[in-house]
């Protein structure tokens, strides 16, 4: 709500994008790859299921997350308008509207009315207000819907590759599999406890999660993969 | 923030979890289907990579969710001790960051004043205000991380088998690429649509951009791997 939050730890936007980039990239490939290994025998089909893979779900995640902010400025542009609409409109039931927010607060109605009188005098705050605490909506950035698809979708690729390297060093799927588990193991629990920090959790804690999501995945690709076979 | 929202619309939570499981569900396992279906001769291999990314992907999506909703429980929990103790040994400091909030809502001083001592009344009250509006943090309902997970990973289940499904009725991967083609656009269309009027898009809008993620996804899964054959 405003920048001071004392010592409560908030990560930047970019660092968000990255976590949310990373978490999928780490974890989906390296799954997809552990799947394969156990069921076919040469590692440049795992390496273009790989990449197709990583080609697909960083434009999901990228294009998906660019065209989701457009989206949103249009939304929030049209509950501008509305707002500016009501408050012209029906300025009693807007009135009463601020006062249900602070009634919501516990504070009591002589302090409501005081509220609403004041933020009635001046339509913009009126509306500011009526869209960031009635809507729940801060207004978006242009530029961010942008810059988060690029941040998220590289962070994709990045994370994807981890998993798929070693698969290029290597003659067997089985040997690809071995090396992969090591790498992303300490990728995932590297990355698990820095994410964790970011966010002001546990670091220990989030290692652990973020390594056994990964686990799991690739262990259930693994398990399906081989019922296919 | 409260209840009433006029007309404005509000899609439920269970909606939200499909919307989400379905986006990517249909996305990247038709990506990566169209990608192999390039470079392999058999559509076993095709079948095999896209179960085990549904396997994987799912797991990610709904085990990665529920984590997350357990974190933001801890975190949650973790910042009421904080305010609790903040309210009792730096009350004056407390009470400045509630006028904070409320000048920053274009409220005058001897309104901000009027709160700030009104709140201080009720220490209960008091945390759940700065929680709530300094914070920006809702009390998680525990229940929700669970069925979320669970509501996501289904969804991320049903959509992948959609475009999978034309390779278990064909005998060439190709075959099975056309048809997937026809079947995925065509769903991604309609699941557009309807996520759009959901969530007070435009509906032809919303279905056009979900149609065009999901085909350049594939467009540059199909480019990448045959770059890789």
């Amino acid at each position: 709500m405003h920048d001071h939050h004392e010592e409560h730890l908030r990560s930047s936007a970019w660092i968000t994008d990255i976590v949310i980039g990373m978490s999928d990239g780490l974890t989906v490939p390296f799954a997809l790859a552990a799947g394969l290994s156990g069921v076919v025998d040469s590692n440049a089909i795992i390496l273009t299921a790989g990449l197709a893979e990583i080609a697909a779900g960083s434009i999901a995640m990228g294009l998906g997350g660019y065209l989701a902010g457009r989206t949103e400025i249009d939304h929030y542009n049209a509950e501008l308008s509305r707002e500016y609409q009501e408050v012209e409109v029906v300025p009693e039931k807007e009135k009463q509207e601020v006062r249900d927010v602070f009634a919501e607060m516990g504070l009591s109605p002589e302090t409501q009315n005081v509220i609403a009188d004041e933020m009635a005098k001046d339509k913009d705050k009126w509306v500011d207000f009526m869209m960031k605490f009635e809507l729940g909506l801060d207004k978006p950035d242009p530029k961010r819907a942008r810059n988060s698809a690029f941040n998220i979708g590289m962070s994709y690729i990045v994370g994807g590759l981890i998993p798929l390297s070693p698969y290029f060093f290597t003659q067997h799927p089985i040997d690809g599999l071995k090396l992969s588990c090591v790498v992303t193991v300490i990728c995932l629990f590297i990355f698990g406890f820095f994410k964790a920090k970011v966010t002001g959790q546990n670091p220990w804690t989030g290692a652990i999660r973020v390594t056994l999501i990964g686990s799991v995945a690739a262990g259930a690709a693994f398990f399906i993969a081989s019922l296919f076979d």
